[in-house]
Parts: structure tokens; C-alpha cells; sequence
């Protein structure tokens, strides 16, 4: 691990999880079999289980992880100095759970927003200021919580960060380095704003569409349709990014029909978020998009329309911010 | 009821109810109580209770209606002289069913179609040619069936036909004078094609809205977003039949709006129909609108994606045609 071994030498790094999710569990378990102490900010039945049996992940891995603390109040950690911060909590949720962190002893520490959709990390830093680097990151991993303290992973797979100021690359290359350790591609991604795009213009072309319909992934594409209506849906999204200057190495729409069906057997997230009472993102996906089609002067009337029939879900079924 | 008393004085029309559902049979009871003779063709189980227990409706009005006979293939019905007949099964089923009445005895009988939707007649027309003389109608009243052989009024209102060419004058107008005997507003109106229209458009603005997220028709109105995207969706409409040259003497959104608080409390046509596991009728609304946009030069994204979205429903559900 070359230049960071320094850091490892020291008995590797404190990381902060903060939303001990499905995702969050599985990057804390990865990290601490590398060594890493990990911390959890999590909700009461995560931690319970946590202190009581530890965390589990098991599926496509299988590992028993010891943290150091997982509690459900920032406050409990104030002495604690941080190298990093990964914020795992929904994206609706992201900004207020990184003001609550501004309690943290002082210093720019690295904090890496994995959500998926558009303008997460513009909302987090104008929730904390300078008080931390943030930094975006994209996982394609893939993770759902059996029950509290145990995760099932579904998706081994990569995890790209924007690249960061000198400052923040030295515990950011050795949390990379630990997950190429593990046989995961990790890395920097000059192109992050591509990256992200181009992962949330393929769940707004699925996500939605599993959510209203709740067909799995692979059946969205057999109903003729429904395979026309993902990829205009895509394709508004896609000329949205152009005019934002972003170019796709791949096109979108193929990409989005691919996923789908190599994820046939899903039932996506949003789904997944709707059957168990949950808000979803669709603001930070095809309401993003919306959004920044207004700013561009590029019509959505798919995504906006989605959006409000999410919503109207949302709304039949009580959920509020969680 | 003026001229057409010599009919009535011959002891009422002989009246074919083909699609004994709902609607039918509550125009079935309507004209019975007013000494017509009645025939109902319908499925299996609608046909066993009608001949144990004959037919009920209850809710707004309550009747104990005698019907002539009820029976489940037109071969049965094949030595019956019909004065009229009301096709009221769904949409989707409307020219199949008119198709398999031309082994009814020869005479160019009146068919009056009382579906929602667009291009009903139409298709109709194609299935049986000059058999009949095919006229739109549209009803404005409300039902549905509780069990077989009992049928809850929910709106009892108007019933307008198209004006006939001079044959089919004399039953229609029977029928008419019955219904307004009732108490009921019954009329011919000139401009059916409008009344059509516009009732579609109310369909369209509220049905789908209702079909995919579950809320009760006021709850609709109640989300910004979805208010927004049924005025939009109503506009599309609007706009292709502007292009059709069919105008309206009210604001089809605001009328929208107008019906959807007026039936705040109910669960809209096609959200029962999913729920009951029956093929809706988008095809004819939202679907049609669509397709009159594609011949019209008209954009109808809105309509064309909750089409859609209804289909993946439809298909979720293994709905195909009933």
C-alpha cells in the first residue's frame, strides 16, 4: 500500500460510519477486516444488535466484524478523532446527518458521500461549511439488511472517490488500498460527475419504474412499453447531462437495459423502500434530473412525472422523512 | 311520453342487455321498473344468481327487478326480436362482444355503446358493419357489483345518446322517455362527440393518478405534484382535441378538479378494476389520447407514460384479456 503503509503502521485508521445501513455495515465490515477501527452511527435496534452480537455480513462474504462503538448520538464520539468519515445515510438525509457531525473534534477530515443521486454532496457542504472536505464517492456495491446487525451483500463491486485536495489523500488512498486488498476495484475517478450521472440515470430509468409497477428489473424490459418508456426517460436525463457539459463513454440507455438485466431477478431499491415503509430518493434521482432541466431549458416530462406518481406513493402511504 | 306510447302501449321495448356488469344491470333495473322486457347476457355466476334470486339494486335507489331471461351466450337469445340493445361490457371486450350478437335475428336494431373511453363505437362499428345501427351513448351514472346479482348504486345522473338516423328513433326515444319517467336526465345531444371527450379527459386526469399510487380521488388533489401532473396530463388532452376540432364550454382541468373533489371519497374505476384483478380500460382513455396525439402532430408524453406505467400494472397483475 505504498505510500500510506505510515498510517496502517499506526494501527490503521479510525473511521466513521455514519448510517449504519445496509451499505454502511458492509464498508465497515470490509474495512474492518483490513485492519481499521470502525465506528457506527446508527439507529437503536442497529446498535442493540450490534453491542449485543456484534455485525454480520454474509452472502457473497462472510464476516464476523468487530467495531469499536456503534451508538446512535454523534455526541457520544466527541472524543474521538476521526481520520475519515463515510456518510452512508439516504440521500434525503444526508445533509442534516453531516450537520449533526460538526460536534466531532475539530479538523478537516475527509468526509466521503456514498448516496446514490444528484446533489448530495452540494447539500451536505452547504450544511457544513468548511468544517470537513467533502468528497463524492459512487459504490456499486450491493446490500440489503436482513435484520439489525446483519447484512446480507448482494453486489461486490467497485468504489470510485473524486479525487481529493493533498490533504485528504492520505487516509483516502489507504481506505482505497485496504478495499483493493480485499480484490475490490477502488479508486480515484477524475470524471466523478460522469460517474455519478451516469449510475442515476440508470436508476431513474429502473427505479421508478420497479417502484410503480413492482415488476423486477428484468420483467420492466418484457413489457413492451414499459422497455420504450425506460429508455426516453433515460434519454431526457441524458440530454439534461449534455447540456451540463457531462459525456458518457457508454450510452446510457444501452447501459440502463444492460443493468436491468443483469439484475433480473431484483426488485429494486426504490421498491424496496416503498414495501418497508421508507421514503425514497426519486428527489435526488429522476426529480434531480427535473430539477436540472429546468436550469438547462431541457424538457423532462418523464422524470417530472415520475417523480410526482413517487410522491403520490409516498404520500398513500404515510411515509414522512424518516 | 308523447310519441312513443304506441310502443309502450304494445307492452314496453324488448331491451338486450349485453355485459350484465354494473352499469348494465342497473340500466337493466331502471328500464324493467318501467315495463320493459329484459334480457341480460353476462358471465356464469351473474347469470346462476339472477335465476335463483333475480337481480337487485340497492345503494341510491332500491329495486327488485324481474328480467326476462339472463343468460351467458347470445345462441340462447337467437329467436328474440330485440327493439334495442345497450352494450355496456368494457371497452376492450366491446367489439368482440357486438361481433358475437349478429346471429341475433336480422333488422338493423340499434346498439348503443356506453363504454368510457375513446374510439369505442368505432371498433364496433368495423366488428359488426351494417348489422346494427351503432350510436355512442354515454352514461354518467355510477355502480358496482357487490356480489353477483346485487348491484350498489353510488350516482344515479344523466344518460345522453347521439342523435339517431330516423329508424332507430322510435326505441331510443322510449328509452329515454323511461329513464326521464325515473326522474332522470336523458337526452340526445348533438355534440356526443364532446360529451365523449370530455368525460375521457376527467377519466384520464384522475383514473391512472388514482390506478398507480392508491389514494382515493380527493387524497389525489391534496399532493402539489400530483395536482400538477393531472392538469398537465388533462392539457395534453385538451391540446389533441383542440386539433380534432372539438371544443368545450368548460375548462376540462378545473372540471377534473371539479369531479375528482365532488368524488372525493372514491376509488377510482381503474384502481377497483386492478384490485380486482380485471384488465383496466387505459387503452381507451389515456392510451387513445395518445394515439389521437400521434395522428394529430399533438405531444402526449404524460398520457403515453401512464399508458405505460398501466400496462406494467396489468402485467404484474398476468391480466390479459377477460
Amino acid at each position: 500500500m505504498g505510500e500510506t503503509c505510515g498510517l496502517k503502521g499506526l494501527g490503521g485508521l479510525k473511521i466513521l460510519v455514519a448510517g449504519a445501513g445496509a451499505l454502511g455495515c458492509l464498508y465497515a465490515g470490509l474495512l474492518a477486516s483490513q485492519g481499521h477501527h470502525l465506528y457506527l452511527l446508527g439507529r437503536k435496534p442497529l446498535v442493540e444488535a450490534v453491542e449485543k452480537n456484534g455485525l454480520k455480513i454474509r452472502g457473497l462474504i462472510s464476516l464476523d466484524v468487530k467495531v469499536e462503538a456503534a451508538v446512535e448520538n454523534p455526541a457520544q464520539l466527541k472524543e474521538e478523532a476521526f481520520n475519515l468519515i463515510l456518510l452512508t445515510v439516504k440521500a434525503y438525509q444526508a445533509a442534516e446527518a453531516a450537520s449533526s457531525l460538526t460536534s466531532l473534534p475539530a479538523g478537516k477530515i475527509p468526509l466521503v458521500c456514498l448516496q446514490n443521486g444528484l446533489g448530495v454532496e452540494e447539500e451536505v457542504k452547504k450544511a457544513v461549511g468548511n468544517r470537513f472536505t467533502v468528497l463524492r464517492g459512487v459504490s456499486f456495491m450491493g446490500a440489503y439488511v436482513e435484520k439489525p446487525g446483519l447484512v446480507r451483500c448482494t453486489g461486490l463491486s467497485s468504489t470510485l472517490l473524486e479525487e481529493p485536495p493533498p490533504e485528504a489523500l492520505p487516509p483516502l488512498t489507504e481506505m482505497l488500498g485496504s478495499l483493493k486488498a480485499y480484490g475490490l476495484e477502488a479508486d480515484f475517478k477524475p470524471q466523478i460527475r460522469e460517474v455519478v450521472w451516469e449510475k442515476t440515470l440508470v436508476n431513474a430509468g429502473i427505479n421508478p419504474f420497479g417502484a410503480i409497477t413492482g415488476l423486477k428489473n428484468g420483467q420492466l424490459l418484457e413489457v413492451p412499453q414499459l422497455r420504450e418508456a425506460i429508455a426516453e426517460t433515460v434519454e431526457e436525463g441524458w440530454k439534461v447531462a449534455s447540456k451540463l457539459g457531462i459525456a458518457f463513454s457508454r450510452n446510457p440507455v444501452k447501459l440502463t437495459f444492460k443493468v436491468a438485466e443483469a439484475t433480473a431477478e431484483n426488485y429494486n431499491s426504490m421498491l424496496q423502500d416503498l414495501k418497508a415503509g421508507r421514503r425514497t430518493e426519486i428527489d435526488y434521482i429522476n426529480g434531480a434530473i427535473a430539477r436540472f432541466g429546468e436550469e438547462t431549458g431541457v424538457a423532462t416530462p418523464l422524470n417530472r412525472l415520475l417523480t410526482s406518481l413517487i410522491k403520490g406513493l409516498e404520500a398513500e402511504r404515510k411515509l414522512v422523512e424518516i
